[in-house]
């Protein structure tokens, strides 16, 4: 406990967005300060932070005054450039580190660095140019997606294929990035493992939840997951493998596919995660809470859950209903412009064993 | 719901404590924004929040620059200047209003509106000068308690008596302030309503806690209490009454003693209260999301109970256990000095159903 950071003692966080303001409060409800970094003067986790400094990624001075400002520092999105953590490294701790960040931030480098664990991933190809897309569609069929190996979120720079004449449409779509071409799995359902690992070393997982996407968007989780034990004891087993040999500290979100022939991790987040926000209600900690718990060198928090619980995002127009819900966590994340597919809330109902 | 304030609206706060902290955390949840006034620089709510104006609350010029910059004004303690309402009402909604603050401001007052309710208090007698207090103990009797009518809090402007002797000796420990002679009262255990009412008029409460005070000041509160369902329903009757009688909007705490006779009205605070800190556990909408749904305009929220609780404070040098608390919901309020019997932070225990 050597490490742990008292109350009073201040958080960086690279992001402003909802994540960002989660943590932020989760980090207040523990007598701790953030400190967020965001370009957006009006970022969402700048209204409830003690202090925001407002400036690009690659501000090289804003990031020195930020580290100097803060105990530690961590991020609420995986597009963090590699010059923002060589200029934030140097001068204070950065968690989780920057290979967990880097693993991440490429589909194909997570790919192979999840299949060299031994843990099962969906057949893909790397895809650098249009040639080598025809060849991975000949090699995994064309019931296939091609995505961008960096910067994708919320079903952005991905495309479906469904004929190999659509490649060359496609490979402009994605603007010619290098890429991935994934086969479209059969899947029985998506499940998440929000994990944490702590300083000293433990990984503890939440219960599973179980994820409906709408429109590449993530639409609701539900606790408890409809999983055997043997598919939750997979699970739970691999994301432990992930976080041991990442050295992580703080939470990670990892999305499986649920098969008939197992479970394939279809992807890792390397911070608290959309499919986690049930946490909040079915939990006295919350994935928010223990991941600043983790980063701050605190002991992990209990994981058990008491209460099953029905989380749903409330996506562009849907914030609009705000005055209908009084029975049920309302979280809205301060946004003034509710754009199509922007995430502008999300509502945590419990399924109460006494209703239907 | 004409009234109901949007999201991005701005509530501002009276009192910059740990009830404001929480306040100002819960209505962040819900995408609004607070702005709190507070005489101190490092007011615990000042941090989670959009502004902090820190001024003295007789401050005319800053009273009015706060109110121009807010939708709403609410407060966290009770304790307001009168002049700071003439200042605010004048420009902007104060929630819950002046009535409610003024009866509660005075112990006289407030056992006088509870009798003219037909709701039961202690005896009690009203002691301006020494001779009235003889009188009062000549009326009441020596197993009684001497208490300021204004600013006592957490067992302050407070003196036991015990013997007429000790009258002259009471009458200056009080500093010669108006006070109440009160009986003391043989209760079985003392319960606390939480209860709310909305714009539109109705009233919901949160199950009944039953609260223990170590040396004058809150040590826990345990929900359910033991109460059968005559006293319950006596209680909250009770609040609707004052509630009602007093046009209220927002979230209020009435403590009762439970005796064999009946149940007592001890003291009402017009605000959130230290015995309704349980509902961040055990609710999905909390005490403090309650206050703000209230004075904003929005509906109430469902009150409804998911886990038995036990809440217990942290007092002064308690709060130095942080990093033993990892199995339960841990609130620090930011405070940089654990002077003794200062609440710095509480914890939220679930008590589970397979547990003993």
């Amino acid at each position: 406990m050597a490490e742990a950071l008292p109350p009073g003692s201040t958080i960086g966080i690279l992001g402003g967005g909802q994540l960002g303001r989660m943590l932020a409060l989760a980090a207040a409800r523990l007598g701790l300060k953030c400190h967020i970094l965001d370009p957006s003067e009006d970022a969402p986790a700048g209204q409830v932070s003690a202090a925001h400094t407002v400036a690009a990624y690659d501000d090289v001075v804003a990031l020195k005054r930020f580290a100097a400002a803060v105990d530690v520092a961590t991020y609420e999105f995986e597009n963090i450039p590699e010059a923002a953590l060589d200029t934030l490294e140097a001068l204070v701790p950065v968690r989780p580190n920057r290979r967990a960040l880097s693993v991440s931030q490429d589909r194909a480098t997570e790919k192979a660095f999840l299949a060299g664990l031994g843990i099962a991933v969906a057949p893909y190809a790397v895809v650098d140019n249009l040639d080598a897309l025809h060849q991975a569609i000949g090699d995994i069929g064309t019931r296939s997606i091609l995505k961008t190996r960096r910067l994708g979120y919320d079903g952005k720079g991905q495309v479906r294929l469904g004929d190999a004449d659509q490649a060359p449409a496609a490979w402009e779509a994605i603007k010619a990035a290098p890429a991935v071409l994934e086969a479209m799995i059969d899947f029985d359902r998506e499940v998440s493992v929000i994990a944490a690992r702590g300083m000293s070393g433990p990984v503890v997982s939440f219960d599973i939840g179980e994820n409906v996407h709408r429109d590449g968007i993530l639409h609701s989780t539900t606790v408890p997951a409809q999983l055997s034990s043997k598919q939750q004891g997979e699970a739970v087993l691999a994301a432990g493998k992930i976080l041991n040999a990442l050295d992580y500290v703080g939470v990670m979100g990892i999305e499986f596919f649920v098969t008939s022939d197992g479970m394939l991790v279809n992807e890792m987040a390397p911070r608290v995660h959309n499919s986690g926000h049930w946490t909040q209600a079915g939990c006295v900690i919350d994935q928010f809470e223990q991941h600043i718990r983790a980063v701050a060198g605190w002991p992990l928090g209990d994981t058990r859950r008491h209460a099953d619980v029905e989380m749903t995002n409330l996506i562009g127009d849907d914030a609009g209903g705000w005055a209908g819900v009084s029975d049920a966590g309302l979280h809205l994340y301060g946004k003034a412009e509710a754009r199509a597919g922007r995430k502008m809330g999300h509502i945590n109902r419990i399924i109460r064993s006494d209703e239907p």
